[in-house]
């Protein structure tokens, strides 16, 4: 084996079995091998181009690596972990094919700046993939919003039921969420979107490079600017972890609405048999595990980015050991993150909603006390002399055990003899309308926002197929 | 106590001594007296000219804040813990001194979107405040990189000396994190500059509010677009947190280093004694304890984004008290940011740094090796044979305990007759001369990311203060 | 100031005002400020028995402390923040009463020992303050589980209703997780049961110091056995930061609990009016904000476990600067814990608890399938089979909306001809009653669970107190 | 396959193949195969000798799942995705291979209570694989210290040389945190040692189960004692990984240490061949990669904790779905952990110690300054000082760049006449030797430490061997 090694000039021992194993990248780098080869025609073309190696070796060495980039992508290409890592499997199967002018296309580059390269383009990718998995949500809200867009259900603080809202106002609070997160990841993307390449090990490199048209090539935005910087950053895996961290935070908080609202005590929705799982032991068990997994794994993405974070934490430049570490984090938080967002946006469509009963728990529980404060304020009352009459009516509706809609007008009129005859409009649905504000429930409100919302993803969409598209154009 | 709790209508009761000192935010909310106010000036304003409450009492409630405002900026103004929060000691004692009109202030808007409005003006601050500091911890590195612009030092790839560099290249690597930190904190700003006043406990206000004006008044980009998100959002404080215990993983980076170059061993610089510490026991010691806390406090900044994604995942819309625990984390993670920036951006240009011992360091250990088989390689050789040629040598040359330039030429030719007179020109200078490629280390190249540095470091220090200056102009 | 820095002997120049600031300890440090001098008392105690310093100077010293030991607990002794830190105010102070004499307190210790024995004596008490909050809600648990011992709920899996449970048998599970708390904090304990003291800088003491004694008069049960470790090791702050956050998470569970046991949705519970808030805009809102706050503080301790973990992670020993931050994570982690744990003391016995919703509740849904699948096995058929057939009978009553009593025995038997007159027997208390097992909730299993639990909890605090006694003997 | 869902019975619909892949847990569940067989095992004759269910049946049972753990030990019995978990990889097997009477095993018991029970036999496992391996890299240190018994090096605080102090003396400080090391995963392995069986789905069985009998043959010291708990609890879960969390940051630190020393810098050990690694483009490079990876290995079960403590964090009981999480993060803890300890107990032995770089470090830079003024303190001068006389006298040396041995006499005592002759024997080896303290670095007490040490750890491997061995005839 350790003949193979490329650096074994030196070393008289051969590498132990246990260090093999334990510095061995082979799991984490199998991904990142189309990233890999495709990374290195750019390179070796360039080489050619600027005449670095023999214009011949470099179309010898291009051909023999575009066909193991057809069969990486057939999944043809297996990594042998005797080989150290990806871009040793790759430089070796190269001799194995062409000989030793083999030996050129690691000319005028380092492991260091090369990895950077692959994973950059990996992330890249990855980022691409989240934003495309996060639109899927989006529209999956939007759907399921416009679908119900007259439902009205209780609006909750502290899960104490507070104001009527329209369920597809709630909804689109998750949407805006999303949002966020979409540009999390394009923040990610274009933190990834410097090309390290030409940096060498750490110093730059001493051949006469045209940096520029690698990346142009390979579709980055840039070229980094600082060589020691270029091998050393890992930052942009961490802003990855981190828009997914987010957006996994997100999507735990409408998990756990969804088990809530799917519990006995609430029962506003039911999920589809498809998307719920039975008990063992319990024969009437139909459980919401989608949601739970969804809520439980968003800890594995904290985790995650906790892990990168620590294994930066006081790392002297340039490159270390350590940053190998970048690669099992962010693949974990990925694997947590596409799959809930795909799962979640195929459930959410089909989930049944009980509008009756949304709704009757929007009417109960005084839910409408603010607007009876309201009312009074509008005939002239400064706003907290209103919250404290309408506290004292409250008090009195629980003590008889009523709704504030129970009481006569006489017996509000005791209380306030501000209230008048139009008191009795006060109904869920003027609750709802009444908020007419931007960004607030009133059935225009929302039926604007759900048009907004619309218009914006299909603009997002198109933007990342553009952005695709230009990839796909370079490389 | 439990006559003023503004909610004290429906409570037979009044709140347990121990639940108000676990429940109390008083001490978090100090710091966020000012923007409540300034909230509050504004909110008024636009309720007045809209006629929602009578301008009378609006002009008296403005007036009434204006004189609180200067009391809070000459610290003057104190909060009282019985008065449960900002918000309510701001109200009280309005009501103490213009009467009943004070009930007026809190129409239209809950506790929920205020502190919400709050939170984003100060982080939105804190945001800037933090992009100043990052500017003067770049200002401070490149003029210790302008000041030793030819020193040499040993560049180093897993602690293991690897190329020589510039110490100024090293340094500028840390120029190029401080800008992605910036661009995080911008990001942060950016999450932060949205209006959620307006959006009521959570479904909106039932009064034609004019929303933009107060967002215009208060400086804002934009109003939040849903009015349950917009009190249930905690992103933007998120942001700021990622972004210090990012900005404070680079500073630990650099830390890290400080402490190795100010050990015996390392020897290259020498910090000044003012910013050094002795021992209690030990005469002769001299510590790099503001590099240490550096270092050690970086793992705050990680713990508070932590308590923050863990506070928020799973919580179910709309706001939940857990929210109150955002504050205590972010001001955490600031009050460990910005001195830690400010006293190395202080101690940085006074560093003594031994060029000499840098120097020597940087030719010893075959630093040079890689140019050897670079040399190698422009004779013709493909790269990995040139790799494994000049790892002989190295082998040869440890085992005779002397460096690559102590060999003779009919030594290095007796290993390839590749080795001409010209190997003898391999120096420290032509090994840095040699890696000029666009962020490489050639003197050149480094002057020029030093100039550019210096440019790019002057418009963002102008495009922050014009935003402060907007800032200003609008509130 | 910098005359009375102790270590200013070398060097020539004042510490940065900025550099004070950052590298100060002193709000750390005065919560240590008891053990400080306890300690200096035992050290100095031993010096003069020993010789090592004169005894009429040992004596001074001595009974200097002692007054100031007094000062410090009644409150008078105030840190000045230009003394660098705790030890060097009770030194400077000592110099300034007693003169030279107080130069020889420092003989034979050294800062890093000496602040790893505060530190010690500290964490001691804190995990044995903190097992007596422990016990205050056990206490607290146990009385309301008493109170109810009869009231049956339904028991939750994936917050779907599962099977009737005693509401009693569900508290004493919280009372198992908070015995295992106390194991943790006892452990943490004896983790800091270990003096230092005398392992000087790093290296020991070239003194003829008796350990032993000084151990057994500040009452520890041993003294380390390496001075390298004994300087760098803080496994025992972190040991009590992790059994915070399991006890913190433990708590989060039963808080959340608490806040759905008091939506509208569930009403099991509804709190005391002094244990809940209002809202300054919803006049009928109660909230469960102490419930909601113990939630998400949780996300504190966790992250300042982090913050320690992080901290350590990579240090070389022995003492760095870095370990400074061990004071303030674990502060704060006892901040949040210890009030956590006494409000849900004193909140938990005041609750009212909604017997007759529990109970219908519990006879919802199909909380009885799966007894009637064990009646069927009883008959004879495997378990599998029985499942599937009540699962059968549960569709069927789903389609038709009611519940299973509701089936007449003939279509009962029309499903399964195992059905006999006796089906008839399955009813909440027989479902509850047939849980006979060890560990089950059948009444007599959770009474007996009850009164275990009770002597244990009185065991557990005469252990505590007796440990409590022996520090008090020994100090 | 829906038809095989064990609760398929009131489900309408086929679950969604996403849904499938999404709540799968057969890539973790592999790892439970043996302990679920055997756990079933145990739990299918208690149920024959109890005759829950007939003697014939449990015998067929029985006799088949000894063959099916035969083909889990022999890495024959593969686990079919679309059957959902172990349990029902196993029972689906068992009903093919004895048919219907496999109905039978689940009699009595629910996923609930088996999985808890499978895990904990894992986590105890694990636990005590765990303490083997902290044995292993404890005995690694221990021989490494017998051999260098007599190297003296810079004790180091702030990474500046601070003392002299012996190399093993360094070495036995890691020894007493792998010793806490151990402790914690006994605690952990206490924690997992508790039988859940009998639980059942959270209420307890119906069933006349004889839960001890099972306990015992299963090997489990304990029964738990609250069936909600005991489907609930994952805290010896989190014990493990915190146990494993507190290990890497222990190994963390020698890691990084390691790195330093075989730093050119530093220069203190060499590694060998066999567990180093090179660069591809620089021919000198000899990495510790070990130690890299080790070092930035540590944040990944950092993490892990998060990871689960986020996850727990708020969970409602009993069992949800959530929970499933907790054995990916627990086997990511133990794949980091294993083959770290076990690669530096196997690299430790053959590090090349260079003892006379290590001396001649701990000669300089004024390492004796402590014993200068420790000297005149015997002489009678309060510490005070003597601590600034040293610190003048260094300043004066460094002023001329000399060391203190250099200083005549004379010269000595023109900064203070009580230096005399004696004042020549202070050397690196009386430093040492003065340090006699327990716990100091004096040879005698290192010799005696080490002693201990290994009779420590002999009779702790007996101890693990009897336990491992009790479970041996157990199960």
């Amino acid at each position: 084996m350790s003949e193979r090694k490329p650096w074994a000039g030196r070393f008289a021992e051969q590498t132990d079995a246990l260090v093999e194993a334990y510095t061995s990248s082979i799991a984490a780098d199998q991904r990142l091998l189309a990233a890999d080869i495709i990374g290195s025609i750019a390179h070796v073309r360039m080489l050619g181009r600027r005449s670095i190696i023999p214009a011949e070796d470099a179309n010898k060495i291009e051909r023999a690596l575009q066909d193991m980039l057809g069969e990486a992508e057939r999944g043809e290409f297996h990594l042998r972990p005797e080989l150290e890592d990806v871009h040793m499997n790759v430089e070796a199967t190269l001799a194995e094919r062409i000989g030793p002018a083999a030996g050129r296309l690691h000319t005028a580059r380092s492991r260091n700046d090369q990895v950077a390269t692959d994973f950059r383009i990996y992330v890249r990718d990855a980022a691409a993939d989240a934003i495309h998995a996060v639109h899927g949500l989006q529209q999956a809200l939007l759907d399921l919003a416009e679908r119900h867009i007259d439902a009205i259900m209780p609006g909750y603080t502290h899960l104490q039921r507070a104001q009527p809202v329209l369920f597809a106002h709630h909804l689109l609070a998750y949407v805006e969420m999303l949002v966020r997160d979409e540009e999390r990841f394009w923040a990610a993307l274009e933190a990834a979107d410097v090309l390290p390449l030409g940096s060498g090990a750490l110093a730059g490199s001493p051949y006469a490079l045209d940096r520029e048209a690698v990346a142009d090539e390979l579709g980055f935005a840039e070229i980094s600017r600082n060589s020691i910087d270029a091998v050393s950053d890992r930052d942009f895996a961490v802003d990855y972890v981190y828009a997914a961290a987010m957006a996994m935070t997100h999507v735990s908080r409408l998990a756990e609405e969804i088990v809530l609202w799917s519990s006995a005590e609430f029962g506003f929705i039911k999920l589809p048999d498809a998307f719920a799982t039975g008990s063992s032991i319990m024969p009437q068990k139909k459980n919401p595990d989608v949601a739970e997994l969804a809520r439980g794994r968003t800890g594995r993405v904290i985790g995650d980015l906790v892990a990168l974070l620590t294994m930066l934490k006081g790392l002297p430049l340039a490159y270390n050991r350590d940053l190998q570490e970048d690669k099992p984090s962010l693949f974990d938080a990925e694997a947590v993150l596409l799959p809930t967002l795909a799962v979640l946006a195929e459930m959410l469509p089909r989930i049944e909603v009980d509008r009756e009963r949304m709704r009757a728990a929007a009417a109960a529980n005084f839910s409408l006390a603010t607007d009876y404060a309201d009312y009074l304020v509008r005939k002239g009352l400064p706003f907290r002399e209103a919250h404290a009459i309408v506290g004292k009516l409250v008090r009195v509706c629980e003590d008889r055990g009523v709704g504030l809609e129970s009481l006569s007008l006489d017996e509000l009129r005791a209380v306030s003899p501000m209230f008048a005859e139009d008191a009795r409009d006060i109904t869920l649905e003027s609750s709802v309308a009444s908020r007419d504000v931007p960004g607030g429930t009133a059935p225009a409100r929302v039926q604007s926002a759900l048009s907004a919302a619309r218009k914006r993803l299909a603009e997002a969409r198109a933007m990342l197929a553009g952005d695709d598209l230009k990839d796909d154009d370079d490389a």
